[in-house]
């Protein structure tokens, strides 16, 4: 199932799951259904319910899968314009810094692969729509990078969670595009400033249940910068995997549900190019996750 | 002007202010005067308001301080119970780091005083009220320590703030303990981890609206534990004064009503000290600064 925050031919957003290509506005067709629907309005709420909202969802297409009817709720992919699936979350981003041994050697030298976890955030305004453009920055940043990263999304709430019991608490995963700038992130010394940009957080197109991907840890990531592919890996080779990262960051730290986990880049970043290669006003990213789809946005 | 988040005697939270050490709550009073209300129910709500939010509240309390009843709406300090005044923030809180230069040199050496702003994130999750217990977290660090600090409320949306506006774009100001586990800040580079354990970010007891501290780089600051002075200073000391650390963190980020940015902390944390001080179940962290008040906290 792939959950979405789209907007229709009106500018209302909405929850939606996509469907055989279409995306069907869950609340509209159980108001079609129903007479009346008592579905929050923001897809974080919705997560928030549990298991009550994916029976819903269930029900509700179930329904709509048999008769093929109610199409006022349903729409074809270019009749509405996709958001980032969680708008506005309601804490900032978490971030993995250096998960991949390649990447964390590519950023300076074998000293740079981790022992313990890196952790830092970006900011909730850093979040972008898929297909939406990136602000370039350029008064104050000419080292714009890209970092296409696997995104946990949280389902339950939950402190001191176990290795074991880590894939429990997800909702889904998502693509998240960690634009850094990375003359910022250096001058500042904490990642935050050169991470927490205006719109450097794309995310989506979707979020796939977890259901779907039984395991997050065997996924193949790719990314493309005006079609040459840039990042070829896979989150096996994640050096925290996903149950790791989960748990550590919940030993003192209570995570709830809509939380997101961006899991850290591969190899493959401009700034690891010599010269470096950063992104310039135009360059088009397109990051593909096994499972999940393809996350694109261009530089203003 | 002090705003206030408190709970009444039914467990109600509620949005007041503190006139003549009573606490007034504002949508009580509203109602009381004029039959309804329309004041939102969260301290954050209000802020984003603006002015409107303040001709109300002048309002209500010229009315009310006229004719000095409407007994329903006001509470003495022992009948309520302070929460943080903004309880649940929307993003993490910012922090300065190492922004007095005799901390940035316990914390290290001249060296570690810094030439360009730190900034660094503490979870909404950290976020605990006026006189309530910090959690030891004792399982996972013996390294807990106290940072009094002065935090900023931001009142208006802005982005690339110059530093002579800078002060239109606050609402008020409170105070903040940045309780960080050491070891855990130490171990995993990135101070996100170390600074996010939950509970370890007292703020309060109230935000003063800024008309009541016209220049907010002179105030002093003074940190007890078990009533011995730790930390003792002056605002006017900062590296970054209050106008930079607004106008800087803008220059890419839109900052928004509700955001709280702790300012750092002067010398005199419990790391400083030789052998280190650090806190111990019991010990109670009193945190006063000039035209705002006391906050105090006791570990677990």
């Amino acid at each position: 199932m792939k959950f979405v925050t789209a907007t229709n031919e009106n500018g209302n957003q909405f929850v939606g799951v996509v469907v055989d290509e279409k995306v069907i506005d869950l609340k509209k067709l159980d108001e079609l259904q129903n007479g009346t629907s008592y579905l929050p309005n923001t897809l974080i709420e919705c997560i928030e319910q549990g298991d009550q909202f994916l029976n819903k969802v269930n029900e509700l297409t179930a329904t709509f899968q048999k008769n093929g009817e109610y199409a006022e709720a349903v729409y074809s992919m270019n009749e509405i314009e996709l958001a980032a699936p969680i708008p506005v979350p309601r804490k900032n981003i978490f971030c993995v810094g250096k998960n991949y041994r390649e990447h964390a050697i590519e950023m300076g030298s074998e000293a740079d692969i981790p022992t313990e976890i890196i952790i830092f955030t970006k900011a909730p305004t850093t979040v972008n729509g898929p297909n939406k453009p990136v602000p370039n920055h350029k008064t104050i940043t000419d080292q714009l990078d890209y970092e296409g990263e696997l995104a946990i999304v949280i389902g339950k709430k939950g402190k001191g969670i176990k290795e074991e019991d880590a894939l429990d608490y997800v909702f889904g995963y998502t693509i998240i595009n960690d634009i850094t700038a990375r003359d910022i992130q250096r001058r500042h010394k904490q990642y935050f400033l050169g991470k927490s940009l205006d719109g450097t957080c794309p995310m989506g197109p979707w979020i796939v249940h977890k259901s779907e991907i039984p395991n997050p840890n065997a996924l193949h990531i790719e990314t493309k910068v005006n079609g040459e592919v840039r990042q070829s890996s896979s989150t096996e080779l994640l050096i925290f995997p996903i149950e790791q990262v989960i748990s550590i960051i919940s030993r003192g730290m209570t995570l709830e549900p809509g939380d997101i986990i961006a899991t850290g880049t591969p190899a493959g970043v401009g700034k690891g190019f010599k010269p470096p290669r950063f992104l310039k006003s135009g360059d088009e990213i397109e990051i593909t996750i096994d499972k999940i789809g393809t996350l694109v946005n261009r530089i203003e």
